[in-house]
């Protein structure tokens, strides 16, 4: 393996955490939070110094192949949530490392699956490097990197392959460079127009900006104890509902909008499906929650908040609906594995795999109907290849094996199987809260730190999709013959 | 399709459960319970007539083809479940059609999932045709017609691909006449050996045969209320086990002992995956449970019966392990999914469904190493086809979408989660028990007559592997162009 390339990126990303560290600096300031200013200028330092160290010699060959660029994704996000826990942790913001790395890459997966209990009282500056780290992740920092830093086009792929979300990733533009800002322009866009109108509705400028980067992330930590329930506002609830499906939709869609091509996104084989999901499960909701709001009105609203919330993969709530019907709480588990739209800030299995596996099932009756029939799948009206379909099957297969697994290794803390399995969906999907005793209005404290682990890998496995995790770990890659 | 050989097929099946239910009437003769035995009477009349009218013209063209197969087993098992409800039904055993239908298809199934919560007080010859429904389903009716009658041979493969379990079907001689009847002879000759080693080691002769018949099915009725727990005999406990896991393996094998060919025996991928399953949770459930039992040896014999039971998927139990560990449930419900082996009376995923499944995973992983490199995959060390690749990946993927859809009807009678996911995974698996609410010394008569009709319908799904069951409601199947 190219360990210098590698070396090399990884100088990149941590100059680059390190950069965009320096916003809590100056709310620190601004805020008067010495000990905070303290802890943030030191992480800051360390991860200039350390980066500008790894980058010291340019390496001269500069290729990077498909499982390089699996392993430096899968190496960046652990070294990135290592620094991004400093903070944390040298602030006494939150007790223990574990607690601390915890709640870093629950941050940076958009997973919003907190250890704390009390959250109001911590001080500014570590609140807003709690909820940007949701706006850093949802993105990713790999793709952050490609917008500012020189790196052949064709090596760059590579590294975007193995961060973007989704069975297929597709430039919007011919140079991976502009795709990168493109896709950074409108993710910035979105999220300034969602803090505005949660600003304009009578939010906190402080609040706005906190929820506006944890919805566009598709995040879910709040900044109040009991998330957006504590406004008990009907607007902010309707702005971050749609706000958090906008998110949650392929980018590029936003793309064609930009460049007029108005048939092309109606056309979305995805989004039809995605939103037919979403009204469904927000029709059957409300029917079964009607009889406990006042109006309908309210029931819809709360149906409507918490499919978007979980189906997006963010895990804000409005409501505790650990107390609605099983029906219910059934349908938002299921959404929780199934998560949002490829090329989005969310997470999960993804609708577009979803589609193709259901094909898959159609494909296999017509064979046994047909022996003989040549059966294509097709997507967004084009051919799937092979790979893509044995991609596609092998992470859903990987993806099993890894919820269970991980519900074993969570089942040594013998808490009881409705919150061990929801808290393995969860943090595969990145979403949040699970039911019973991680349930919306609970959080993820009360587990081992044994279990904070696995937990915490789950978040990384569910956000780099399984594989670039499964490279770092699988012996054969460090193997002398691919260096 | 050939809907006049279906038939033939339909009127041979019906004919035959006829025959095989005769052995009620002379039980219900001996025991003198004339109420049963005039139900009896009444349902073989029934049988044998139908099953002679739908024989009465021999179809010219005998041909079957794949689809024909496939639809022809699943209608003959629900036909014969619901003549095998009857005697339920019209005795006042059992009350309720519903109730009548769930138990016989829970029977035939091998299932063993059960309504009643008393169940010692039944009159014995309808306790008899309860423990032969499993004795009959396990090996199935329609490896049992292959044995009797007369078909052309490839189109009997296609009948006896759809019925056995396991993602590769293999005849052990070239005739399946003679495979057919290789496989009752062993399965008849390993039911009365261990009928005969129970009543040796003191069990009651009604009890032995019960007990013989539900473990060679690999079902799980027991006649006792307290299933195996009610004797608290090791003895029993000890050649149980044995046999439940004797019968979970394929059948292949104890022809390959015959033929005194023991290295194919000892080099079987499957059997060694299987034992190194079965031991290594044996182990881990004898450690979690030790300081419940007052000796290592009682905890070691509960753990591995228990495990036993549910990789078999048979369902008795001697242990309420609801009140156990989480570690040790979740090992079980993981488990209950996995199964049996392929080829085996066992139902489940079946253990070499899973090591295609694990060396996929692994298949992926090397493409993303080497992505240029040829990946085949081996099982019993012969390559296996792109066909059963995709037949298993769709197999996999529709039991995992079979799952979650059946969880969200069963969670419309608002029970908790862990009672719904399991008790969705142990009717798929054919397995009986589940946790919570549906847990080993509980029983299924709480749901509704819906989610008992959701419910048999998974466990038709999981005995039949999906495919028939999908076929039979599939519109496409039923159009002109096929007839």
């Amino acid at each position: 393996m190219n360990y210098r390339m590698m070396t090399y990126i990884l100088g990149n990303i941590m100059q680059a955490e390190g950069a965009l560290m320096s916003f809590s600096v100056l709310l620190a300031l601004y805020q008067a939070e010495w000990n905070e200013l303290k802890v943030f200028l030191l992480t800051i330092a360390l991860l200039l110094g350390l980066g500008t160290l790894a980058k010291r010699s340019a390496p001269k060959d500069k290729k990077i192949y498909g499982r390089e660029g699996f392993v430096v994704v899968a190496l960046s996000w652990i070294v990135m949530s290592f620094f991004g826990a400093l903070p944390f942790w040298l602030s006494g913001a939150i007790d223990g490392f574990i607690n601390c790395w915890f709640e870093t890459v629950s941050g940076f997966t958009t997973t919003g699956a907190t250890v704390l209990s009390e959250i109001e009282s911590l001080p500014k500056s570590i609140l807003f490097w709690r909820s940007f780290t949701h706006w850093i992740g949802g993105m990713g920092i790999l793709v952050f990197v490609l917008a500012i830093v020189p790196l052949g086009d064709e090596r760059s792929m590579h590294l975007m392959r193995a961060e973007a979300p989704g069975p297929v990733v597709s430039k919007l533009v011919p140079k991976i460079k502009s795709t990168a800002k493109i896709l950074y322009g409108i993710y910035i866009a979105l999220t300034i127009l969602e803090g505005l109108l949660l600003f304009i509705g009578g939010m906190p400028l402080f609040d706005s900006i906190n929820h506006a980067l944890s919805t566009a992330g598709t995040g879910g930590f709040s900044i109040k104890n009991s998330s957006i329930a504590a406004y008990d506002n009907a607007y902010f609830e309707y702005v971050i509902t749609i706000f958090m499906l906008l998110f949650s939709i392929n980018f590029n869609l936003f793309y064609l909008l930009l460049v007029r091509d108005f048939k092309a996104v109606l056309k979305n084989e995805e989004l039809r499906y995605y939103l037919i999901i979403v009204g469904l499960s927000t029709l059957m909701i409300t029917m079964n929650i009607l009889h406990l709001y006042p109006t309908a009105e309210s029931a819809f609203r709360h149906a409507f908040f918490q499919v978007a919330t979980i189906t997006s993969t963010t895990g804000f709530f409005t409501a505790n609906y650990e107390q609605w019907p099983e029906l219910s709480k059934t349908i938002l588990v299921v959404l929780t594995m199934l998560g949002a739209c490829g090329g989005s800030t969310g997470g999960g299995i993804k609708v577009s795999r979803f589609i193709i596996l259901l094909k898959l099932t159609l494909r296999e009756i017509r064979h046994i109907v047909h022996p003989r029939s040549v059966n294509i799948i097709r997507l967004e009206g084009q051919r799937i290849s092979e790979e893509t379909i044995q991609g596609t099957t092998g992470y859903f297969i990987t993806y099993v094996l890894l919820l269970f697994g991980s519900l074993i290794l969570v089942s040594f803390d013998n808490y009881d199987f409705t919150t061990s399995i929801t808290a393995v969906i969860t943090t595969l999907g990145n979403v949040g809260p699970g039911l019973s005793l991680v349930g919306p209005v609970e959080n993820f404290g009360l587990f081992s730190g044994f279990a904070k682990l696995v937990l915490s890998m789950d978040m990384l496995f569910g956000r780099l999709e399984i594989f670039p995790m499964i490279m770092l770990f699988s012996p054969s890659i460090w193997k002398k013959s691919y260096m």
